[in-house]
């Protein structure tokens, strides 16, 4: 089917999605779940052959980590399905009920997004996840993964679909594009009128392109320079315990810190002991000038360290004057995803939630906390890294808009 | 000045912006609107200015009539500044505050969206009514107004921004773009880093543009093909007071309607006097083939006509066979504003309101009322015709986004 093809299909079947009842969408999930499970065998296979692709291409163990699914993990991609179908339906609501001076009964209700389209890279997982935080909000999805996963996504989402037929979901609201040329991509940010929003996630270079070239509404997603700050009021033991983590638990991830900057005032009293446990964590470090007169053995950081999301064990460290040089230093390279302050004096804490202009910002906890699990969402469908509807982790709320109902008995202006 | 040297200050203003508390914002608004009526002359003369050119270049009255300021126009100016400050503060709450099971004390705070920057056409009260929304909000602005009221748009933006300065407002968190080149609008539309959104009001054409190039986020306003569907089960003299004020009360508007959809059951006894209702109005008819067997003397309408804003003293005409009927061609047609059924039949207006996707569905009242005073939002930015971030009328909480805070004691993950 071509892309084209789908996108319309997925678009009509969008206003049939928007009529289904909260029971049924709920059933399709439950039935996806034990759909996943009863077919394991075929989506490992899948996978295998996928696996065996990457390795042919000599992917590094990262990005197998990424691609790699296993009994467990396919366990809990089908609990994941089955927790957002306990979660509260989120297009039942109605809000700001009131009654105008002139009699007009006017109120918000919330609605589905329409058709949602998701462009992705490796992670086999975002198939699940997208498929079913979309039938719980009532959209049509378009899924356009990568060739690297393909066989994996297709056959979860032929699994998927089928379990999902079978309660009444329409078949053209999961769509699954096949094609996965730049063609199909291109296509998908063009659909205007069919796509109501594309949300992409992967790498910068994916979100660059999809940014500059699409017409339809866009979602951003993913981008993370994250900083945790050492205000001169830290305690040392608890921020090299979070700076530890926020770069170390998952490097690859978008919440995990790439920047250390910390007081002056503290830096000889902090650094030394931080620097060696980071290193002890296998981390190199890269730091400005000051950093290295305090640890030495240190390359030195430049422009395009602050400005990098490493994505690995690397960290750049930057001794600043102020805590303002510390906002100064977020707000220029900072990509509004989360930052963090370590202190126990409140009214710098108070200081720097105010002047940061980030999707998150941690008052003494680790930036990894930024994920819609965590924050009690259920599953994600990305983190907005942008300000324009929705902030940091997307969960079914913001997969939905709202429409005005407005109920007269004739009133005219 | 540049509009880059505009857009980057506008920008680093809008950091400040985030801190200048209500009574401040407050008091500016008070003082902006009192300048305004104190300066009343200075506007009419740069108005008159205006004016000028535009009779030269032979615009139409209702051009004219757009642009044209009295002191009737700019007392309601000053007067709709006011009310603002009298409006609760958009960015004092905090939402969905929790305590995780790990401790952690998460929030969602209401903030600024930052720097906002508007592109528009010819009305000079968008800029008295951007300024005031922003400054209340807590945002900075950027004025890019049209060629045709850029005397006016200065002036206003002008005495505005001294009123504002004195209170303490940043001079450069109201930015006036002084170019009225095409090049000064397409710098916007790619200010990334700097212009936090983008809203376009004005024609189609300056839409569309806007929407194929920028690559900052843009809000889509304003497109309005709007319909009114008269059911079988309609109250035919209710229907024909809606259509006639909803076409005729102020044809130029994006809420005036465009098309009459008529349910068949009903067009032989509802179109001959409904049809003499409107021309009686000055309105001009053009029909479906059926229609015009009922109404004679009607100009054929053709696949154009169910797609234009005509904005202006024209109606199509369609009969329908079903509601089901009149929602298809609403989703064909309609560009997601305002949708009106009239009927007296509870369960064709429910089916009505479920199955139309617009902004703003309504039951036996007039589309006209999409309007953020009507609503009782206080003055509007521009109206929504999409789906994320806000939809329909926007205020000044469509002016906000949130931010996560999230509060520990040394948590990581």
């Amino acid at each position: 089917m071509s892309t084209k093809t789908i996108t319309s299909r997925a678009k009509h079947a969008s206003y049939e999605m928007m009529t289904i009842k909260e029971p049924v969408r709920n059933k399709a999930l439950f039935e996806m779940a034990d759909a996943l499970e009863k077919h394991m065998d075929e989506i490992l296979a899948a996978n295998r052959a996928d696996m065996d692709r990457a390795r042919e291409r000599e992917k590094n163990s990262q990005f197998l980590d990424r691609l790699e699914l296993t009994q467990q993990r396919i366990s809990q991609m089908a609990r994941g399905v089955r927790d957002l179908a306990a979660l509260p339906d989120p297009i039942a609501e109605m809000e700001d009920v009131r009654t105008l001076p002139n009699g007009l009964l006017i109120g918000k209700q919330r609605v589905p997004l329409g058709c949602i389209a998701i462009i992705y890279e490796a992670r086999p997982n975002v198939t699940a996840d997208s498929i079913s935080l979309c039938v719980k909000s009532a959209n049509a999805v378009i899924l356009r993964g990568g060739s690297d996963a393909i066989d994996s996504n297709r056959v979860i989402a032929d699994i998927m679909r089928s379990a999902a037929v079978q309660c009444g979901i329409p078949a053209d609201a999961i769509g699954f594009v096949d094609d996965v040329s730049r063609q199909s991509a291109t296509e998908l940010m063009h659909s205007v009128g069919d796509v109501d929003v594309l949300i992409p996630r992967g790498g910068k270079e994916l979100i660059q392109a999809v940014v500059r070239e699409a017409t339809v509404p866009v979602i951003q997603t993913g981008a993370g320079v994250c900083h945790v700050y050492v205000d001169d009021r830290a305690d040392t033991e608890m921020a090299c315990r979070i700076i530890v983590n926020a770069k170390c638990s998952r490097p690859s991830v978008c919440n995990a810190a790439e920047t250390l900057l910390v007081h002056r005032d503290i830096a000889e009293r902090f650094l030394p002991g931080c620097a060696a446990a980071l290193r002890e964590n296998g981390v190199e470090l890269r730091g400005c000038e000051r950093t290295r007169q305090i640890v030495p053995d240190m390359l030195p950081a430049d422009e395009t360290d602050w400005a990098t999301e490493y994505g690995r064990l690397i960290l750049s460290v930057r001794i600043v004057d102020s805590l303002e040089d510390a906002v100064s230093h977020i707000r220029e390279y900072g990509t509004g995803h989360s930052e963090c302050i370590v202190t126990q004096e409140l009214s710098h804490a108070d200081a720097f939630v105010k002047m940061v202009d980030a999707a998150a910002v941690y008052v003494n906890a680790s930036t990894r906390f930024t994920d819609g699990f965590e924050y009690g969402l259920g599953a994600e469908i990305g983190i907005s890294t942008q300000k324009l509807h929705a902030r940091g982790p997307m969960g079914l709320r913001e997969l939905t808009s709202y429409k005005y109902i407005v109920i007269g008995s004739g009133q005219v202006r």
